[in-house]
């Protein structure tokens, strides 16, 4: 199994989605600088959603024309797409690299998207085809894999089958979703390592939020399990507003300071995230930052090997 | 394996021994019975050490005296000792548990115990032989097991041959310690499997610090690797004041809310032991409570599940 681990940003879009301050597209396109400079090649920059549901993104397609403008030659930026209709404007706006989604739960799909699992399905089949005709590289999301804020408990093997027929629909990486951060570490371990027997470990992914204080050991199972890819939010930003009682996303500076204790490699520059954590501070208002920050503020000066990770 | 998990609680004396506040007598009489009150059945209630060493505890002999008075038919009080005068002193208190210890590092040792590794493994000899020939139930700490404060990273192979070393003293109980909180989950999964194979996994525990944040992810793999006793303190109290840069021990709250996520009872009651947090915050005058605290005060309340665990 690898001995890193890929960082799959998601602060600029699952983090701002949820934040009530609505930050103006310059504001956001320096944040994607500074995540850039951080040593973050993967970042899902905005979400091509109608801006009635999410009025934080209403600017997805002049963020992602300019993001691309800026650092599309170090960054892979993934826009988030529900529909063809999202599909379309993340094109329009160059983008190359999309991402779709299906909810285990019927009543969070519904919610989240008023569209039936069925329908998302559907809607997921179309956006892949397009994809492949226009060799535009796609992601999965598998929302609710866990807990459903609504229906509670998800049985496993509807998990494990609604990942296989999303994979099947023949998508680049599958993100598997602990969409309400309520999954205990053990399941978590044990439903990405069925998954990924069934699919590509090496292309499956695993979203986290830290809602009750089991990010880390949540990630810890899932490295276990062989998952590599995390998607993470820095600062620990987001939520999901169709989502109550979801917190933060797991936050980068957090899952990178867990790369860096199990020895695993991330690619990222701690210092310069942090500064892209204070800039990110900076923009939302209030307080942010990841589990790790008061230690690291308080002990990692004296610790020069962390300077750079 | 056993689907429950028995919480040694350290507050008492792990916790107090590096807090700011001295509490008086009375004072910890009032917490150790909030904690047997929640469900705690073990409590490791004081440390027969020097008094000019831990001031905190001077009142050895009252505490351990009263405590059994007042809780000895519920609840299991076990006292600290790191010499055979410590062992007389909890003897003559009326304690029939004591727990001694030893550290893999010699640095660690020295500046801990002002003993040398090898005058600490005769001392725990020689209170072996006492506490046999007197019918007392004894555990042993492995200090300094993952990382030294002052020697690095420890060797693992040099962890469990003190660990082997350690249990074959002939103890009721082997408690293995991440003294300073700097372990990695990967590392406390991997140890704690070779020591339980070389020794009796259902009477081997793990001693956590929450210094960096991987308290219940080690936890998880500690849980993973078989262990189902595990030392917390009520409210993350604690630290140890001869190892810089360590934090609380993992919180009993935490702890018993990990447990609660996989399936595995505690015994305790959670609506008590978060009385025992109150009253801990309100006797060593600062904020306390373990990581899962603000979540709870937020959101437990709609969910009559967690009222009883």
């Amino acid at each position: 199994m690898s001995d890193t681990i890929r960082i799959y940003e998601v602060g600029p879009r699952d983090g701002l989605q949820n934040e009530a301050a609505h930050l103006s597209a310059d504001e956001k396109l320096k944040l994607i600088a500074a995540l850039a400079r951080a040593g973050l090649t993967t970042i899902e920059a905005t979400s091509f959603v109608h801006p009635r549901a999410v009025p934080q993104l209403a600017d997805a397609d002049e963020v992602m024309s300019r993001a691309l403008a800026e650092n599309g030659e170090q960054v892979e930026l993934v826009g988030l797409v529900l529909n063809e209709k999202g599909y379309d404007r993340a094109v329009a706006a160059g983008c190359r690299r999309v991402a779709c989604g299906v909810a285990v739960s019927e009543t969070f799909s519904q919610r989240n998207t008023r569209m039936s699992t069925a329908e998302a399905f559907a809607a997921c089949e179309r956006i892949a085809e397009r994809a492949r005709a226009d060799g535009v590289w796609l992601r999965a999301y598998l929302m609710t894999a866990w807990v459903c804020p609504f229906e509670g408990r998800i049985v496993p093997q509807k998990a494990v089958a609604y990942a296989r027929r999303l994979w099947d629909i023949g998508v680049d990486e599958l993100s598997i979703g602990d969409t309400v951060g309520h999954a205990d570490p053990l399941s978590v371990g044990r439903l990405l390592e069925q998954i990924g027997r069934r699919t590509d470990m090496s292309r499956l992914a695993v979203h986290l939020h830290d809602t009750q204080v089991l990010g880390l050991a949540n990630a810890t199972t899932a490295i276990s399990a062989g998952v590599r890819i995390f998607d993470s939010s820095v600062g620990g930003l987001g939520g999901c507003p169709f989502a109550p009682g979801a917190a933060g996303n797991l936050a980068t500076e957090d899952l990178v300071f867990l790369a860096y204790k199990l020895g695993l490699g991330t690619g990222v520059d701690f210092a310069r995230l942090w500064e892209a954590v204070a800039l990110a501070e900076k923009l939302v208002g209030r307080p942010i930052g990841g589990r790790i920050r008061s230690w690291w503020e308080a002990h990692a000066p004296d610790e020069p090997q962390f300077s750079i990770m």
